[in-house]
């Protein structure tokens, strides 16, 4: 076997073999395959795709490089949810509960924020003490105990995927639906879950830009889950808009808390209930109403153990910033026709609250607050955006961010369904 | 600037700037830009491709990444030629002295062979003491006092040519024609010569399997050639049937010998008196016919002080092959119809007169000679093939690869002339 054969195959629009693929994902990750074949091989996924069973065993070679978590003895079916990454989600921390509270278990392995998408491991870090790195058995035994976990995924979980990520990140290879949705599919599976809700976001703050290629890359997902006997579907949400009222961590925990309250803003709410629906399903579950159970309260007792099992508080206050907080105030009266998630995003990104390389901190304080959303009436002079960062200097590149990202019209545009499809 | 911007613009079919290629090129071979990065871009260049002016300044600065040679001392409008690479070209050999002693001077910076094609310094090399490695300086010399130069490029033309093709080799990036073209180009532009015509080879034997993309490569480096101030023509060239009667080392200089003494097959006279006279047109030579020059013998004299002035002899003697040799007989009466140049190739290259991986040495001895070339009449157990090598082992491969290489029917083909086009 030669790399530069698998590089030829693929480059003039051949399919892989399965020995060709176990080859490499072996060889690559043992370091016996040059960084530079890699990415050729890379690139030339990029522009010739996958085909569907290639694909399969590709992802299978990936969970294959590391081990793969037996999650049998947790008492109840597992089901997890992935998200593909958007400016104010923070679904995650009110759904784990929530489905650990209506009878499944949740085995959520997390990831940090890169650039305009925030990271759920950061915002649970508000929470002080609380540790996100746990050794399988301890994550199992959270699970066991709470029925929901939120932990970074160890070392051993698709070591392979870990070297490729890398590598495409530098490379100019990162957005091809097919190395993705393996990327993703990867570590989920090696995770040991039964049953997989992917949250595909689409719009102006998601990494897909358009309905066509979120619809693909979940089709994929949803494909390569099948083929490995975890059940997967997919909702495809609306990110042209953040979600809900806050982009940043502590102000992310805060309104999470809010919504378990049985408070919180209605699209946030209708997400995370939207995706619920979909995990109970997979899981077998009926008969739990995961919107009355959301709204009653019920997973708030929940949050507070998971949190406390990762050694985390019982109770939480929203930190003070350091540089105190500035104030876009709606130019007029109307309605709010139109908030950019990407600008939202960057904005809350260059206060502090995400990275720009993944050795980077972030800041707990940092991040924006918006008053109205998409549809909301606005008063002129009304504090439409409130910017809070650690560090003055970081308010002037994101009001920059911020111009122009807004629209008040004089009607209120049509409300939207933030669910826009669903794949199964 | 930065690699991956770069990668970016050119994966998604944008043309780079002139400031990125320039930035790519120095930082590339200064060592500051990652070779995933660098194959990564290669790849992309070759589903991308590069617009005209793209790929002149893409040529510029891999010229400009080193020294590129004064000629203006020389004496002599300079032209020289370069091929593309077939099976049986010694054309340069004969080439070199015949357009010296036509009044031009022919700086010719040669390489080696590599898989089945030959290689025109390994060729030279079976002259005793001949030696490739020239200063500027000396080159330069033997240039003013003879006319004609065959030595190796030395490390400090094009050295961004150098690595790249390194890279190449390795990451499935070879056959890309802007990637092709400003690696010959480069160098030949570099070596300074005032005019430049190129044989590129079509058919089995040859790295452009057909018309099409041969015209295309040759038009490429037209184009670059004279966006550099180089006045460039080619000419497409059969490689179906191996050049001459020989493939291998000495053999071949024996053959070239024996055509500047005024002999030797009609296909090879035709290709190099073709060469020759775009090579006079470009340098504005007028008058002289070289056909009659070379079956006048005229060139051998400035053949014999080009090898002496490097070190090498004024006689040949064809070397002993240390095996002896083994024949395939014709199977029966009729014309030789067909002729592989890829499994002639192929079985020299097997028998040791080419290399597989650059840092072998090569046998002089060793080689393929055929009795007879397409058109010919061949008697029934004629000695159709004769294989020479220095390593008994060698034979049944080269047996292996002659199987099937040649037919035999009762007609003579359609003669054909070996030049299928010419541009401008």
């Amino acid at each position: 076997m030669d790399a530069v054969e698998l590089i030829l195959t693929k480059r003039d629009g051949g399919r892989l073999s399965d020995a060709q693929i176990q080859w490499f994902h072996r060889e690559y990750t043992a370091g016996r395959v040059a960084d530079e074949q890699a990415a050729a091989l890379l690139m030339a996924i990029f522009f010739r795709g996958m085909e569907p069973d290639e694909l399969s065993v590709w992802t299978k070679a990936m969970i294959d490089s590391g081990e793969r978590l037996d999650l049998s003895g947790v008492g109840r079916p597992t089901v997890d949810k992935h998200s593909t990454g958007g400016v104010g989600d923070k679904v995650s921390l009110m759904l784990c509960p929530l489905v650990a509270a209506c009878g499944a278990a949740v085995p959520q392995l997390s990831g940090r924020g890169l650039g305009h998408t925030g990271g759920t491991l950061d915002k649970m870090e508000s929470l002080a003490g609380w540790r996100a790195a746990l050794e399988p058995d301890e994550m199992r035994a959270v699970l066991r105990s709470v029925g929901a976990v939120i932990c970074a995924a160890g070392a051993g979980l698709a070591p392979a995927d870990r070297k490729l990520y890398a590598l495409r990140d530098v490379t100019g290879t990162v957005e091809s639906i097919p190395l993705i949705a393996s990327s993703i599919m990867s570590k989920k599976i090696a995770e040991g879950t039964e049953a997989l809700v992917l949250d595909v976001k689409v719009g102006s703050g998601a990494f897909m830009k358009n309905l066509d290629s979120a619809r693909r890359l979940a089709e994929t997902m949803v494909g390569i889950g099948q083929a490995h006997g975890v059940r997967t579907a997919a909702l495809l949400t609306a990110m042209d808009t953040p979600l809900g009222r806050t982009a940043g961590n502590a102000i992310e925990v805060q309104e999470a808390i809010d919504v378990l309250s049985g408070g919180g803003p209605a699209d946030l709410i209708a997400v995370t209930v939207a995706l619920a629906r979909e995990m109970l399903e997979l899981a077998g579950i009926k008969g739990v109403d995961p919107a009355a159970k959301l709204a009653a309260g019920e997973a708030l007792p929940v949050w507070w153990d998971m949190v406390a099992a990762q050694g985390g508080p019982r109770a939480f206050e929203l930190p003070e910033p350091a540089a105190g907080q500035r104030v876009v105030n709606a130019p007029r009266a109307g309605y709010l026709t139109r908030l950019d998630a990407l600008a939202v995003g960057v904005a809350a990104w260059r206060l502090g609250a995400g990275r720009a390389r993944k050795e980077d901190p972030v800041s707990a304080a940092a991040g924006v607050r918006w008053s109205a959303t998409v549809g909301d009436p606005v008063e002129e002079g009304q504090a439409l955006l409130v910017l809070y960062a650690d560090d003055a200097d970081r308010f002037a590149p994101a009001l920059a961010a911020l111009d122009g990202a807004f629209t008040i019209g004089p009607e209120s545009p049509k409300p939207r369904d933030p669910v826009l499809d669903r794949i199964h």
